[in-house]
């Protein structure tokens, strides 16, 4: 599948770009400026020289003409970004994977924006789209190293059970992540805040988290 | 030490009873009634004879002379229960374990008290107590099996650091409960609305899911 990364350039998007890419997909990194894509496309070839890797570089707008679009910029842009490709967007499904967050001192917190989460507030931005949140809690290095699993479970919500359950099965490529289907699009605002408790685990354990479930052994 | 469990009829707060007291603690199950709290005291003495559990019943004034006090209140009692009793939780500390959810249709959402969080609330309803948040994971049932060990991670938050480190070697003697320092109660607010992204885990997967973090093996 072709899928496109608006926002691609930062740890969360060249990381996913990476993991994607890794699985077979055709990436495309999108960025602001196609120049700083490129910059960060020629770095991940030059990182993973010999794996073959299809990641290619745009503007936003170019990366939203692919089939699946996902929305990694910061969550203050994710708005913003979402709307300004809203015609090419219509009709395909629209992953968001931003978290609302603020350092205070030493201090993750999490911020409510006025749609309750960011994957709905990019939902109302892309009303013609398929909005689909995930991916908050998985830390980014660590998809973006394709030397070593990412053992995490990843919560999916949507208010389209299609394009959810098409998701699941895009994430479920990614050996070691286990997509958990966490509803419809409410419960965005509850995953999204949470990952301001995972940065704070972060902090004191000097660790990087991730969640896995108990009691789901059988999925 | 002496444990005293406003509200503690419920699945929650009774479970939390029988945990604590069979590892050794004095416990006072509160309630509204002290009638109720003995038939229920009655109840876990019934279930687990033979095991000598030091559980007594109480009103919530007789809960709160004990030691440290836990709110385990519907969310929506939590406040005013705790501010009943004020003067006397005053110096100890409180630990609050509710979570503001509603079900709506066949979703649970989380609800956002007016400071954020129950526990800020009872902060607030207690300003000469300590109040620490925690045990919004633990699947109530499973805390009440003494059977079967809880293989649950437990995210901590106070802003009084002496009281949470008590009350994380406090949860540490329950065996497979990993106590983790999550901040200060501005955590509470993500923490507790979590707790609806895992029943609706529980719905949908028609299981009992508990939380467990990768990344600290050596906690």
């Amino acid at each position: 599948m072709q899928i496109g990364i608006l926002g691609g350039t930062g740890p969360a998007g060249s990381g996913l770009a990476t993991r994607l890419a890794s699985v077979g997909h055709d990436v495309v990194v999108g960025s602001r400026s196609a120049e700083r894509a490129g910059e960060v496309v020629d770095g991940l070839h030059a990182r993973w020289e010999g794996r073959d890797l299809s990641i290619a570089a745009a503007d936003n707008a170019g990366a939203a003409e692919a089939e699946l679009i996902v929305v990694a910029t910061p969550w203050d842009a994710a708005w913003t970004t979402a709307k300004s490709v809203r015609g090419q967007l219509a009709g395909k499904i629209v992953l968001s994977m931003a978290n609302a967050l603020v350092r205070v001192g030493h201090e993750f917190q999490p911020l409510v924006p006025p749609r309750g989460s960011v994957a709905a507030s990019v939902q109302a931005a892309v009303p013609d789209s398929e909005v689909v949140a995930a991916l908050h809690h998985v830390p980014a290095k660590e998809l973006g190293d394709l030397d070593h699993p990412v053992e995490s479970d990843v919560l999916i919500c949507s208010d389209h059970p299609e394009a959810k359950a098409r998701c699941m099965e895009l994430l479920a490529e990614m050996h070691d992540l286990r997509p958990l289907d966490a509803g419809d699009l409410t419960q965005a605002a509850p995953i999204e805040a949470f990952t301001a408790v995972l940065l704070q685990l972060n902090v004191r354990y000097k660790t990087r988290v991730a969640v896995k479930f108990t009691g789901l052994d059988d999925i």
